[in-house]
C-alpha cells in the first residue's frame, strides 16, 4: 500500500539488512528500523515495532535468516527458533512459520542455510501478499452487494488488522481496499482499540494514506453507532481461530461482535487459513496478559511536536491488562478466508479445508 | 467519603462562595476550586469540574443561588436558569433540578432568594445522600446474597458513578461502600471509560481513597473478565432512565450489558429517582456529540510530574464522539432506586411510583 503516496510493503530487505516500518512510531512519524540480527528480529516483535499475526509470522522468518548468518549450526537454527518463538505467546501463526523454517532448513546443509532462509522467508511474504489478495476477492462481493442497496458501505472495524499487520493489503481491510479499487463509496469506523490504541494510529493513519474516508471512535462508541444504524458491517481481523470457528482477537472484539448481533449486522473474521489452529478448544487459547504499562501510560504527540508518555490511572490503583478475547462462533457471520467464505464452524472450515476434515 | 482519610463531601459552602473538588485534576492532585458567581458555577459544569447527574443537579441548584447574590430580579432568575439549563444537555436531573429553584423561588420576594436558595440548594444537597444512602441499602442484599454463595463479591463498573459524581455515597457505589461497611470482601473492575477516563482517574481513586480493592481494565476488557467468570454482578449508574426501564448512561455501557446478558451475569442500575425522565421514549434521548479533542488527545502526568496532554490520532483523521448510549431495558436485570429495587419495565417502575403510572 501507499506510504506519501508511494506504494510500499512493511517488510523488506535492504542490503545485509531486513527493513521494517516502526509502528509504534506511528501515526506521528514514518520511522524504519534496520534488522541485523536474531535479537533485532526479536526485539522488533516483542517491543511491537511490527505486530499484526501474518506480518510477525513473516518477520519471524526473516530472523532466522538473520541468524543464519551468524550460526548456522542445528545449535543456531534451533536457538533461533527457540528465541523468536517466546516472542508472542499468543500467535499461533508465528509457531507455524517458524515451524516451516525449521522443516524447510534442518535437512539443508549449515553453509547453505542462510541463503535459504532468505528465500524462505521472502517467499513466505510474496505469499501473504497473495492470501490477502484472495481475502480481498472473496470479501468484495459482501461490501458490493451492501453498495448496492444502500448505495455506499459503512464498515467498523477493530484494532488493525491493516496493510500493517500484513505485508501488503490487509486481512481485514483487503476487502475495503478492493472496494475502493472497484470504486464502491465506503467509510471505516475506526475502533480507538486500546490499551495501544492500534486503531487510532494504525488504522486510522493506513486508511489515511490510502485516501479512504474514516472516522476514530473510543472502543466504547461501537454498540451506538450499531443502535443508530450507522454500521452495514464488522469486519476485523483475527490472531487465531479454532476448527470450530472461535475467533480470538485483539480484546474487545468480543463486545462488538455481541452488539453486531444485537443489531443484526453482519460480523465478518478475515484471516489467512495459516491462522487456524486446528488443534486447540477455544477454552484452552493462551490469553497473554501484557504490561500493565500499556493501560496506566499514554503515548502521543504533545501540541509541540514532543513525544510524551502520561500517566492516566492513580499510581496506587492496580490494573488487568488481557491481550485478547474470543468472540465464540455463534457470533460471527463468516470467516473470510484465502479459499473463500466459510461458515464459523466444524463443518463449515472442513468444507473449505478437507485437508484438515479429520 | 474518605479524602486523605477525611472525611467530607464533593460539594460545600465556604463563606460567600461554593467549594467544589476540581475532578479534572484527579488522580493526579487534589485540587479545590471556589465557585463565586453563576459563571462559575456554569463552568463547573460546562468543563467537568465537577460531573455525574446528581452533583450536576446540586452544583447548578448552588449556581442559582450564586446568580441571585448579584441580580436577584425575575429577569435575573430567569438568566441564571438559561445560563445553567444549557451547560450538559442530556443530564435530566440538571432541569428537574432548576425546576425546582424556579418553582422554589418565583413566589419569594427577590430580596429573600438568595438566603432561600442557598437552603433550598444545601437541601437538595442532604437529600442527594439520604437518596444514595437508601441506594446502598437496597443494593447490599444483592451482594450480601453473592457473598454468601462465594465468599466474596466480584463488581464490575463502568465511568464513576461514585461518590464523586454525587455530593456523597455514590449511585452505583452506594451498595459497594454498604458492603464494605458490612465486612463483605468484595473486589471492584473498574472500565477507564474512555475518552474522558473517569473510570481510571475518578472511580479507582475514590475506590483507593476508601481503602476497596480494585483493579482498572480498559473498556476493551470488560467482556472478557466476565467470559472467564471473574465478575459476579455489573453495577452502573445513569443519567437519564425511561419510564420503559431503557437507561441512558456513559457511552460503552451498553457493551457492557450485553457482555453481562451474554454470560448470565446480573446487571443493575442504581439511580435516585429523579433521573428518571417519565415523559421520554429511549429514541427521543438527546446523546450529547462532545469535543472531538477528547478522543483525539489524553492528558495524564509525566513520570517527572508534569501534566501533558499528547494526541494519539493522525491529525488528517475524523473523530466521532457521542458521550452516551443507551441500555435497552430487556439487557437491565433491575433498577435500584431509593424506594427498593423496581424491574426495569413501565410496571416495574409504575409500582414503586404509583404517582407517576398514569
Amino acid at each position: 500500500m501507499k506510504v506519501n503516496g508511494t506504494p510500499q510493503r512493511t517488510i523488506w530487505t535492504e542490503g545485509d539488512a531486513v527493513c521494517v516500518l516502526d509502528q509504534t512510531q506511528l501515526p506521528h512519524a514514518v520511522a524504519i528500523r534496520r534488522l541485523e540480527t536474531l535479537e533485532h528480529a526479536a526485539m522488533a516483535i516483542a517491543d511491537m515495532w511490527i505486530r499484526g499475526a501474518p506480518l510477525v509470522g513473516v518477520t519471524a522468518a526473516y530472523g532466522v535468516a538473520l541468524a543464519m548468518r551468524r550460526d548456522a549450526s542445528d545449535a543456531g537454527l534451533a536457538h533461533a527458533l527457540a528465541v523468536l518463538g517466546r516472542t508472542r505467546p499468543t500467535a499461533v501463526n508465528l509457531q507455524a512459520k517458524l515451524d516451516e523454517m525449521r522443516s524447510g532448513l534442518t535437512s539443508v546443509a549449515p553453509g547453505e542455510r542462510a541463503f535459504r532462509a532468505a528465500a524462505l522467508a521472502a517467499e513466505m511474504a510474496d505469499e501473504d501478499v497473495r492470501v490477502n489478495t484472495a481475502l480481498g476477492t472473496f470479501g468484495l462481493p459482501i461490501l458490493e452487494a451492501i453498495a448496492q442497496k444502500k448505495g455506499r458501505v459503512e464498515v467498523l472495524t477493530h484494532c488493525n488488522a491493516g496493510w500493517l499487520a500484513t505485508v501488503d493489503r490487509g486481512t481485514a481491510t483487503a476487502p475495503i481496499y478492493a472496494a475502493q479499487a472497484a470504486g464502491i463509496p465506503l467509510h471505516v469506523w475506526v475502533d480507538e482499540t486500546r490499551p495501544r490504541n492500534q486503531g487510532a494510529s494504525l488504522t486510522a493513519w493506513e486508511l489515511g494514506e490510502q485516501g479512504i474516508e474514516h472516522t476514530v471512535l473510543v472502543d466504547n462508541a461501537g454498540g451506538h453507532v450499531m443502535q443508530a444504524g450507522r454500521v452495514d458491517v464488522v469486519l476485523v481481523g483475527t490472531d487465531r481461530t479454532t476448527r470450530d470457528g472461535d475467533v480470538c482477537n485483539k480484546i474487545g472484539t468480543y463486545l462488538k461482535a455481541l452488539a453486531a448481533r444485537d443489531n443484526g449486522i453482519p460480523f465478518y473474521v478475515a484471516l489467512p487459513s495459516s491462522s487456524i489452529d486446528w488443534a486447540i478448544e477455544a477454552r484452552a487459547i493462551p490469553i497473554e496478559e501484557r504490561d500493565g504499562r500499556e493501560v496506566t501510560h499514554v503515548s502521543g504527540l504533545t501540541d509541540d511536536g514532543r513525544t510524551e508518555t502520561v500517566r492516566v490511572t492513580p499510581r496506587a490503583s492496580r490494573v488487568h491488562n488481557p491481550g485478547f478475547d474470543v468472540t465464540p462462533a455463534r457470533l460471527v457471520t463468516g470467516l473470510i478466508t484465502e479459499r473463500g467464505i466459510a461458515e464459523a464452524s466444524r463443518d463449515g472450515l472442513s468444507r473449505l479445508f478437507p485437508e484438515h476434515a479429520s
